[in-house]
């Protein structure tokens, strides 16, 4: 035979490379606050500075590194600034980097149980160690007929609960004929655009969505839900599925899941509460209040990957009733058929998601629970209370802002007193300084700054000098 | 104010430990043949080796790297092991593996193009690159109308095709008023299951999921899809949406997408086509035949993290109508408007895809194509093409073997003369050996061995290794 190629990075050369992407990494993260915060590239900038077309000839590493240093860094909006402030933080940490190193060096596909039971079974126990940090119901516990599993985004698991809950409404036809045209989907006006896109993909269609109304605190309001309900049941139409939020996007309004809850069970509907950001705060109990009313929910998720230092892409999502959720989603075709499987004895995760592939993301997870442990895990969220509750005190006593919704955790909302545009002008100034980086909501019609308080690498200092900015900044306006 | 709490990871500690888990990655490789491919492990031993519940102080990292070793490990079916033959691949590589840390290093979300430039401009950017690697159509490149971006499964992929033809199909009028009841959706009996999951999704039903009949390749059957077409007509149907498929999943058969295509013109439907392992065989231009025809599809799709050396997940999808896709996927809250989207001059990934958030996976694909470069992925691919041939031949040469499928490119599909009993004998004392890995289909109801060539560490003398314990495995049946 003909001498074989070998084009492959070998494990030694892997090893010198890792070692200068590790230094790397940590070099980039000493250097965080070297950055403007927010990338300043105009469109194509990025683009320009790389080869248009693909090498015919391996490059040297070293070629790799000058760009990513040079062109890539430029075109980054530095998510992991102690000064980034905007949306929600999507949170990496040491841990958790190492995780994800460990998931692409093992390489394995955890689709099913027997092409790897490791993935699958430390996936489960992971999940089970957060049921009980953050006190969830003992129904979303592996040991019963419910259990977790990890999916990409909170979108992905709101699109898993709402499909699980068509087929339910449908008496499980729904799979076969098609999503029924009579049933309903609830969410409030402040409720996440994925819940949207959720009812979009599965062939509901937005003119059976429901955003009802909420109260001065921009949390749904439950005799608005129930009237819209009773609406739609006189209509002929079938309610069919809820969605509760606990920590709003827009405000982190928390929804009050018990009276919700209490209207679903009556009306046979399908609850799923989605805690993407604020699911975290559970973790303390003075939080927990939050989760009130959760044993009365079908299914809810939640973010390690924004407020508890795991790195994206991981949602972790709880089922009250894993049968349904499987029979929602498994199709089996010969060449997946295997012992284990068919033994019933086991989890297949592919049944739990929409994509058949997934990697090992429990690692991640599991290095972030073991570092911190509980108690590094809660010191930090309390301590971003803590500065979130400060910041809120310094706007509330200064002459020129005023707080623009309650502050249920770590998000606080406020704006220059006056119209739109001055605080857009404010906002603008801010994140074109490169010094720090927070973005808007509306409210009540009015545009309004949102600072979420949850980066890994923020400290106090951080926070004080952010206010010293705006408020500095604010003279200006 | 208090102490601030500090249970981070410092740059420093991830410096020290990222040197060990780099290491530990190195050894794993270096040790791979070591272990038996598929994991020996019981439902639920993995677990019982593990603490049940999560830690309350943080523990030291030595904790995590022991378990990791003495308990996740044993648990592993090792994908990378240069003797796993099963299913499709799904590799890895030093740059893909390097590529992933500096992601989780960076830890940027570009679900937008403003949330980080270099997200989403490295994407397309290796997106056009791949349309000229593979010789796609002109259609897909960014440069036009078209373009590409990163899925995490063909799976996905394939369900955002659906939603692009459906929402086309129903005059854009799908994602308001729902799946229409009389849209049509055509595959294979070789299709991969992800098609009926995606239907199931996107609330079509599977009663209107068309799987029509193959040629005696296992290859679609043209004129099965017009009597199709022409039936649903007839019974007053919309025909929407066909998917083609270029490497099926049981025997990597190639569905001849030019006459699909001219089909689907016809007609009116949505082609798509699933290429997710046998893509990269269009690399070597002796395998472009494969693709013949592909400039009359509407999107297509390839997994780089099956046969081409990017971990897990990276699949590649085009679509030749952006706008399209755009306008089946976009959800615009508040919260997310940007001057950068309103401009109209950017790509806003989010749009492209289910989920909203998104990581740089980008890094990993641009790493693997600059380390090979071109002409070392066509030289390990041709060589995997090489093996196969020589497998194929040994097969057919064997008096006690049987060849059961036509090869098309890097899997040997092969039984044992005589039944099925024999065969799932032989598979299973096979697996069971731990020195190699297998899995079956069935082809016109018998049980058929699948071997696939295309592991990154997989070498001559592996598939030498392989045949010989299988051929001697044979005279115990």
């Amino acid at each position: 035979m003909a001498t074989e190629p070998d084009f492959h990075m070998s494990p030694a050369e892997l090893r010198r490379r890792g070692h200068e992407v590790v230094d790397w990494v940590a070099d980039y993260l000493q250097r965080l606050e070297t950055f403007p915060v927010r990338a300043r590239v105009a469109p194509g900038e990025v683009r320009a500075g790389l080869a248009e077309h693909p090498p015919e000839r391996g490059e040297p590493f070293e070629a790799v590194l000058a760009d990513l240093e040079q062109v890539i860094l430029p075109g980054i909006t530095h998510w992991q600034h102690p000064s980034f402030f905007a949306y929600f933080n999507a949170n990496s940490s040491g841990p958790a980097i190492l995780g994800e190193l460990l998931s692409a060096g093992l390489g394995v596909q955890g689709m099913l149980w027997s092409t790897s039971p490791a993935c699958t079974e430390l996936e489960t126990l992971v999940l089970d160690w957060m049921v009980e940090l953050l006190d969830l119901p003992r129904a979303f516990h592996s040991s019963g007929p419910g259990g977790g599993v990890i999916q990409d985004s909170a979108s992905s698991a709101t699109l898993c609960a709402l499909l699980a809950a068509r087929e339910r409404a449908s008496c499980w036809t729904a799979h076969r004929d098609g999503s029924p045209s009579d049933v309903v989907v609830y969410g409030s006006t402040q409720t996440h655009s994925s819940l949207e896109k959720a009812v979009r993909v599965a062939g509901i269609g937005t003119a059976r969505l429901r955003l009802v109304g909420t109260d001065a605190s921009l949390a749904m309001d439950p005799a608005a839900l129930r009237a819209a309900i009773e609406a739609d049941l006189a209509a002929g139409l079938r309610p069919c599925c809820a969605v509760a939020t606990i920590g709003t996007t827009s405000t982190t309004a928390v929804d009050p899941v018990r009276a919700i809850g209490e209207i679903c069970a009556e009306y046979g509907l399908w609850l799923h509460v989605d805690a993407a950001h604020g699911g975290t705060a559970a973790l303390l109990p003075a939080l927990r209040w939050t989760h009130d009313g959760l044993e009365l929910a079908d299914s809810y998720c939640f973010n390690p990957h924004k407020w508890m230092f795991v790195n994206f892409d991981c949602d972790c999502f709880w089922v009250r009733d894993r049968a349904a959720l499987v029979r929602t989603l498994s199709v089996l075709p010969e060449y997946l058929r295997n012992a284990a499987t068919e033994s019933g004895r086991v989890i297949d995760y592919r049944d739990w998601q929409v994509p058949l592939g997934r990697r090992f993301r429990a690692l991640k997870l599991w290095l972030v629970l073991r570092h911190y442990g509980a108690e590094g895990l809660r010191a930090h969220v309390a301590e971003h209370l803590r500065l979130a509750a400060w910041l809120e005190a310094e706007i509330a006593a200064h002459p020129d802002f005023e707080l623009a919704a309650h502050r249920t955790m770590n998000l606080v909302c406020f704006r220059l007193r006056g119209d739109d545009e001055r605080n857009q002008a404010l906002m603008d100034r801010l994140n074109d300084s490169g010094e720090l980086f927070l973005t808007h909501t509306r409210v009540d019609g009015r545009l309004v700054l949102r600072m979420c308080l949850g980066g890994v690498n923020m400290r106090q200092r951080h926070v004080e000098r952010a206010w010293e900015v705006i408020s500095q900044e604010a003279t200006r306006a």
